[in-house]
């Protein structure tokens, strides 16, 4: 059972946990009015078909308990692995076997696509976790269009401390087993990440990443499950139709699940993107969202969302780098993108929770989590754009966060 | 008296304040116990002289008190004004005055030596304080020897509210005020940085600050005081020789002062200046402290300490550069060295206290406390250098910090 496994585990684990979780311990956002939807259904999710057990009254929950005694030798991780195994992953397999599937096939899609509009092949490096599961990091670096791009997953099984269970209780009641806060759970985490710097100044950095979290109840039923993520765009010289397309893009994907989706994550990617110390967001929007759970809408219905919104990310980036890449640029112009680089790196080290708590977390895979850093980056002292110049624009556009559609 | 100013003030500083009292408020060192040296007898410095006023009973204490009423409409900014203009700063000056007319005069000179060296021109800002104080920021960039140099000085007078006194009282007793932790307290902070980034691979990056806290009693006297820095030296290519002679000119300093001094800063700068999620120092050395106050030393002699070492900035450096400007270079060493800015970056941004305090408090001058970063920088996907390469010497030893002398 979790209880019996180590609760520092999580001070020693990989980058995957760490970014994932991280997240999560962490999630006191900027505007926590905008972290939650009420409008939606409660269901609750009881994900005990991989046990092959029912759950409906007191002696039921006996019954779980002396099933999970006998289950105490397996893990979450080994339960999956046998089940997976035994019988491969459908539509009835618990959602943590179902999302690692979908994002395992989007990565290999994604990666592809890349490669073919850039003409180079990326790097590929899996690596694994002792506590159960791992990763797959692909990286493209000094390619013909892209200086960087990065596109990761994780899969990650590990056990939650009581004091990270507390933090996420306050956003998750279902955390709690019987009322009460447990020693310790075991928790599930998976993710895509991905992050693209093209060379041409012209063509916009793009950040995307959507995740899935599970916790374990002591008797191995699913506790609280949520789903977050987003994309966003960051381009150092602002094409309105190109921010325009990226965000009705999105907005089309959004409002076929849920009206209210589109506005509310617009506000909260301007709000989370954001330089306070620069007074500036970081890029021109997109949409970024987390805490989506059972109060929100159905598993189900989530993950269709998550998938649609993933899928999306080819049809809607590639046309626009495709019209920028080639475009004819100064050395003042590339310039600009460095600087504007290293505004991007001073987000991700200074104000990302996610990297930054990955950072200071021993034992993290470093290389990881800074494969969002751009290839190259530059800082110069007192640099402002000349009134009513096309970078100035963009500057204004970055302190006053626009509505595109 | 301080109780009437607003406690929030801190909160909406410039850069200087906040740089500076950061330091201290978040004192709380990698290795506490190297803090504090016990070995100097205690002195207790009374800092009355501005005043005209003698302390040595309660008689004197209420006179101190009357006398503080009638200086009310003053804050310490308009009375240290007030004596500059009448009196001029000399040897018998309050610290706060001396301690300003001294750094300034080492910004002229170190910029001077710089300018020399390089035969370009430093860009001088100077900044104030409406709340008293300000600052001077120089900066050359992209000049013929050096990347970027910048000699910032700041002196700031604010007040401390009860939360920091209390952080503070933790190892500075005579922060109290009667045994009891005030509501707020005036405080002034005026300290020189500097960071060179030569552009010649071969050349390295050093930085160094020293500065000088006080608090002052509601009564006007002087309350708390401690003095902070060090110097160190973050090579790209390692040169034996020039670490020994670095450290070998800060130990013949410290060592005139203090023989314990040496050996107990030199560790205190290897364990700050560590990338925790890279397992590797910044760079190779030097000396850090703080809390250098009356339980370790006298302040005049405290203040002699740091003369010493300021000044001894620009004979140490400046020998290394000139050895090092002219040397040839490959541009595989030049991405080596933008390699290395990126980690310099990641330190600045990820683990310095000061830093990302500032970034993270509203209305800091944030070019002044950015001035720290190189022109350019470089991240690389799974960089390792070549066993046996001269990459991997520098590595080894940022790994496991060396004595040099």
């Amino acid at each position: 059972m979790a209880s019996r496994r180590p609760v520092c585990r999580l001070l020693s684990q990989s980058k995957a946990n760490i970014q994932l979780s991280s997240r999560r311990s962490l999630a006191t956002f900027p505007n926590p009015t905008a972290s939650r939807l009420t409008f939606a259904p409660l269901k609750r999710y009881v994900g005990l078909a991989a046990l092959g057990l029912l759950v409906s009254a007191p002696l039921a929950y006996k019954m779980a308990i002396d099933e999970s005694l006998k289950m105490d030798s397996l893990s979450l991780a080994e339960r999956d692995q046998q089940q997976k195994r035994e019988q491969g992953v459908t539509d009835n397999s618990p959602m943590r076997l179902r999302m690692e599937k979908f994002i395992k096939e989007q990565q290999k899609e994604i990666v592809k696509e890349l490669e073919k509009l850039d003409g180079t092949k990326f790097r590929t490096d899996e690596w694994q976790r002792k506590e159960g599961g791992g990763g797959i990091t692909c990286c493209l670096q000094d390619g013909k269009v892209f200086e960087k791009a990065g596109v990761g997953i994780s899969v990650v099984y590990g056990t939650l401390p009581k004091a990270a269970i507390m933090k996420m209780s306050a956003n998750h009641r279902n955390i709690v087993v019987n009322g009460e806060v447990p020693e310790s759970l075991e928790f599930f985490a998976a993710g895509l990440s991905l992050i693209v710097h093209p060379k041409n100044p012209m063509a916009p950095t793009v950040h995307l990443n959507y995740r899935y979290f599970e916790t374990a109840k002591p008797d191995g039923t699913s506790g609280a499950w949520w789903f977050g993520g987003g994309s966003d765009l960051t381009p150092s010289y602002l094409f309105d139709e190109d921010a325009i397309q990226f965000h009705r893009d999105l907005k089309d994907v959004c409002d076929k699940h849920n009206k209210e989706y589109y506005p509310k994550f617009k506000k909260w990617c301007d709000e989370y993107f954001y330089n306070k110390h620069r007074n500036e967001s970081r890029g021109i929007g997109g949409i970024f969202f987390d805490d989506l759970d059972e109060t929100v809408s159905d598993k189900e219905n989530t993950f269709a969302f998550i998938q649609d919104s993933l899928k999306s990310f080819i049809p809607t980036y590639v046309p626009i780098v495709q019209k920028r890449k080639d475009m004819p640029y100064t050395e003042a112009e590339k310039e600009w993108q460095q600087i504007r680089r290293g505004r991007y790196v001073e987000f991700n080290l200074v104000h990302d929770r996610g990297t930054s708590f990955g950072l200071n977390t021993p034992g993290a895979r470093v290389e990881s989590i800074l494969m969002s850093m751009p290839l190259t980056a530059s800082w110069k002292y007192m640099h402002d754009p000349e009134p009513g110049s096309r970078e100035a624009r963009l500057v204004d556009v970055l302190q006053s966060p626009k509505e595109w559609v």
